[in-house]
């Protein structure tokens, strides 16, 4: 399969925070920020494999920002890289401020989808093939948090884990 | 403060799936179970902590079973283990036959979240006291995590993360 | 069929109050308590019959809290007696005080739902066994509430309404 | 207060039954329908009293009808009668069918709303003056209601429900 | 095909303004009253044709008044005229004061909708026969509107556009 | 004010359709797409305007293609022309086949808003400069659109429409 480029698979998606997806605070729901993540990772997930794809896994997500009532939410996910059937999205979450227009980053979160036929069985997806230098970055340290997963779910020794081990024996 | 049993925090979410939280393969979207994760998580974190509390992050997911249109879909949460402010909530996701009635372990997920006073700063909360075998591993396991997630944002130096290069030094 | 215990139908269903559901009092609509009364009362339906289950009445319910916003809301429902293809569902809604983390019953309600096969038509299902004291009288008092219907829908007379008869002419 | 006609409240709320409201079986929700039905008797309850009004209870409903996805669904709801703050209301149901346009009815339901002023307190509405003979069968027969249901709330001796007690000891 | 008059499908949508519908300035959404508009619409469309409807365009629609939350809001609407297999629908929207009860016209808005069969393909409906004043003067407005939205749509040549050309010649 | 151009406003909202926003045919309802866009149209609104915007008009919206249920449908809307406290917006809409990943123009609509201060009053909003071919094309024709608003409205003499004349007269 030829590869294909991250920006191939961007999807945007731009919406408002409304009052029945705050919490007491006021603020959007954790909940709610992962459910829209998961709907604009599934868009490019099927953007770049043209197939049905279904969520496998959500890492670690960081909430470092409080998202307020009323906020320009703007959700931009890429495919980060992609192993045999199994694509590694990467997610920029930005909110923007009304009066001066300055957009914020607010949140980085990795989702990975599987792309699979009508009867839910994986099938082979394009490789990625990065561009910027920020493509580039996060194209490599997805091999590092493939094989700490893989680790963590008992499915690698940590010895085969070679890109890993370099961050915990230098 | 005296600490608490994960039992204490105990929340159970039973609930229907229903045809609008369905994906093209007609199984509950990804999305939707994280944000139905993330509501019975804060709620378990409120009865630990008895504080407004916000979600900090979401630890890695895997979506190991599909979960069809109509399934019975019960969510159990309880803290597996507090950081000052900060609360480790373990959520298992169990679906049930209709006819046989036999309970199926569907996902596990880890969710963090943090106490705050109504002013959104963060305030401390009770230790935790594990009971069961299972809460003890987990309550030992959240040390490690908690390392690793301080590794990987280049808060903690790798050597310094004492529970988890006993994981790759061996 | 072998008869079965209240405690193996128990659902129990926790969640928030969020604002899309709350009057203007900032409470929470009482529509929208009865919706969620009846997913909790299907589902332990559901569990007792292993059927699909339709729901066939709702008995008087009091509104006699009302529940505001932000409210952590525990629905807890269980089988207080069986009647051929039809169940009396028991529901207990609880809110507690964050503060304090006090329980209080905020309401009750009875629904009836009937056990059908593919085709819609009714089906038989196991009789009940109350085991504490509070499931034995909500048994008796079953009775009683089905003769009252019974009555009340002119399809039985009052004269045969022995279990209730004795309410009006001790 | 000047007594006002059943008309005056008069509510009509004309709706589809869309996927996300359905069951297993493809028909509305019980709890579905109890929710649109809670907002039309409040909407009936503020048109007679125009105060802010809150759902005091519920009474029997049957469900004799199943009511298919795709119907339209007609709910009309009047005030039956009124007790000092307190308001009985009575709706009914209709589904139409889409070829022959034939309108048939699907349920009735009773509501009890009370009228309350800012700080969520009681205040008394006006009397109703049924016109029709369906409204003035509904209008006797609510005060049997009324009896019936402090009765069983242990609030009246069953002595005093005079409306009552002809039913059983005639 | 018979002729049948606008009230024959007059449909009344009479609902609530709830918190999660409204902007930051506490008023209803105008893209939630275009969606409620078109679900009266499309009921209205069904009434008139019995065949499934789908919608085809909008015609303005101004958005005179806020709907602040919590209000009242009664959607009319009746087909005013069809062409062959499709329907002018106009609506009325009214927001009535709580205190006074006194009913304000919000906005009117026109929509067309097609009647088709199950394969989708249009098919002819019934010719409207306007009663009253109003209904007469919408129902000769209707063919300036046609005309105008084919003209504008490059179907028809100006000069064709009779009815639209007094507008303007005069 | 500084002129703004269109490109500066524009905002993406790519989402799919899900099944509770289908009609009976399993296409995207009409009044779903009309709340999506009017969504999307506020947040370019507030992007050029900086300030609180709400819906004043929705021009002819012409549904020229059904989505289907699973679409990935793209919403893009820009600024097309600014009259002092008014901006027209421009809305295209694209659905994408999954297979091809060909995107297909499904829809266009124009949209009005206002922009307001904290207290609900018209404040002026910066001039449009069009940059594209299509910008300037669309920019002329919101001129030709405003003055029919006016005429239809009966606030302009058809006489002063001089844009709107010429296409009559010719």
């Amino acid at each position: 399969m030829l590869p294909k480029h991250p920006s191939e698979s961007l999807t945007t998606l731009t919406d408002l925070v409304l009052p029945s997806e705050t919490n007491p605070l006021n603020n959007l729901f954790g909940g709610e920020l992962l459910a829209r993540m998961d709907r604009a990772a599934s868009i490019t997930a099927r953007r770049h494999s043209r197939r049905v794809c279904v969520t496998a896994s959500v890492n670690h997500v960081a909430f470092n920002r409080s998202i307020p009532l009323g906020s320009v939410v703007t959700i931009e996910s890429k495919v980060s890289r992609s192993f045999k059937s199994s694509m590694e999205i990467f997610i920029d979450v930005w909110i923007e401020d009304r009066e001066s227009g300055v957009r914020t980053k607010a949140n980085e979160a990795i989702y990975t989808f599987v792309a699979v036929d009508d009867t839910g069985r994986p099938v082979e997806v394009a490789p990625i093939l990065p561009e910027t230098e920020l493509e580039k970055e996060r194209y490599d340290a997805a091999l590092r948090r493939k094989q700490l997963s893989l680790v963590l779910a008992g499915k690698m020794k940590p010895d085969e884990a070679t890109e890993l081990k370099a961050l915990f024996n230098s």
